[in-house]
C-alpha cells in the first residue's frame, strides 16, 4: 500500500457563489477527520489554515486530546489527535508529507477525467508515490487546485433522483477513507 | 429498495464501563446525519431521547434550519432536517416510522451471526419489511437493544494491524449508509 494522508483546506476554497474564500475551522471536523483517519490507517491528517490565530486554535484543541484533560477522559482519541499537523498552506503540508506525494483532489461535483473509487483503490495498492487526499471546506476547492493534481476523485454520487449531494466534509472524508482503504 | 430510516439513540445506551447511561444530544449530529441520510434517500432520521428539554433543543436546532435563518442562509439543508423525527423512545420511533419494521442494530465490535454489508445491501433490494438502522451514541446501544433486532450488522474494521476502530456516529453513519445504499 502507498502512503496516504490527508489534507484539509480553509483556503483557497469557494463559498456559494463560486467566490474564493477563507473558511472558519470547525473543531469537531479535527477529531472527526482524525478518528476516521486513523481507523483507516492513514499516515497524518493535515489541517490547513492561512490564518496564525486559527492555526493556534486547532494546535490547543489537538493538546486538549492528546496532554489535557480529554486524553485523561477519552484516551481512545489521543492515537489519532497525535496525527494531526497543522500548517499554513498546501505546500506546507506536501514538504512535511512527503515532497514527492501526488495530490488527489475531491469535489461534490462531477469533472471530466475524474479518477473512479475502484480505479483509486487500485491504484493505492500498486507501487508508486504517497498521495495526499485533500479535502476542501465551504463549497469545495478552488479550480486551481484541481488543476494542479494529479487525480481527482469522482464524486460520491446520491442514489436520489434528484440528486441531493450535501454531505457533511466529516462524512465525504469517512466515505472516502471506506471507499479506497477498507479490508 | 425497501422504506428505510435511521434512529439515533441517547438512551439506553452504554458508557466506557457498560453501564446503561443517557448521553448528551451533539448538535452537529442532528444535521450531519441528516444531511448523510437525505443523500442516501432514507425516508426519517430519528433522534430518540427521553429527556424533554433534550428533544426541545433537538426541535430548536432543526427549526433554525427548516424555518429560521439557517434555512435562508444555507437553504441545501432544510431538506434534510425537515426528514428529522425527535422523539422519546425507540418504540415511538417504530410507531411513527412503520410498526412492521424491522429494527438492524449497529455496533463497533464483532458479535456472532452478525450480518455482513454485501448481505444487507442484497436483503434492502429484495422485498420486505421496512428497516430501522439504529445507532447508538456513547459506548454504543445497550445490549437489550441487540437482542431484541431482526439483524444486528457487522462492525466497520479498520484496516491497521491494530484494529483501531473509534469513529464518531456520524463518519460510521455515513458508512454505513455508504455501503447499504450507494449506487
Amino acid at each position: 500500500m502507498r502512503r496516504i494522508a490527508a489534507a484539509l483546506l480553509h483556503h483557497p476554497v469557494v463559498d456559494r457563489q463560486g467566490r474564493v474564500v477563507t473558511t472558519a475551522i470547525t473543531n469537531l471536523d479535527l477529531h472527526d477527520i482524525a478518528r476516521s483517519a486513523h481507523t483507516y490507517a492513514l499516515e497524518a491528517f493535515f489541517i490547513v489554515h492561512p490564518v496564525a490565530a486559527q492555526r493556534a486554535l486547532a494546535e490547543r484543541v489537538q493538546r486538549h486530546w492528546t496532554l489535557g484533560s480529554g486524553a485523561r477522559r477519552i484516551p481512545d482519541r489521543t492515537a489519532p489527535m497525535s496525527m494531526l499537523r497543522v500548517v499554513s498552506s498546501l505546500d506546507e503540508a506536501i514538504s512535511a508529507f512527503d515532497t514527492d506525494a501526488e495530490i488527489w483532489t475531491t469535489s461534490a461535483r462531477r469533472s471530466p477525467g475524474a479518477l473512479s473509487f475502484d480505479d483509486a483503490r487500485a491504484r493505492l495498492r500498486c507501487e508508486g508515490a504517497s498521495v495526499l487526499l485533500v479535502f476542501g471546506t465551504g463549497w469545495g476547492l478552488c479550480p486551481e487546485l484541481h488543476a494542479r493534481a494529479t487525480a481527482h476523485l469522482d464524486p460520491i454520487l446520491s442514489p436520489r433522483s434528484d440528486g441531493y449531494n450535501h454531505l457533511s466534509v466529516r462524512a465525504a472524508a469517512a466515505i472516502v477513507f471506506d471507499r479506497l482503504m477498507s479490508l
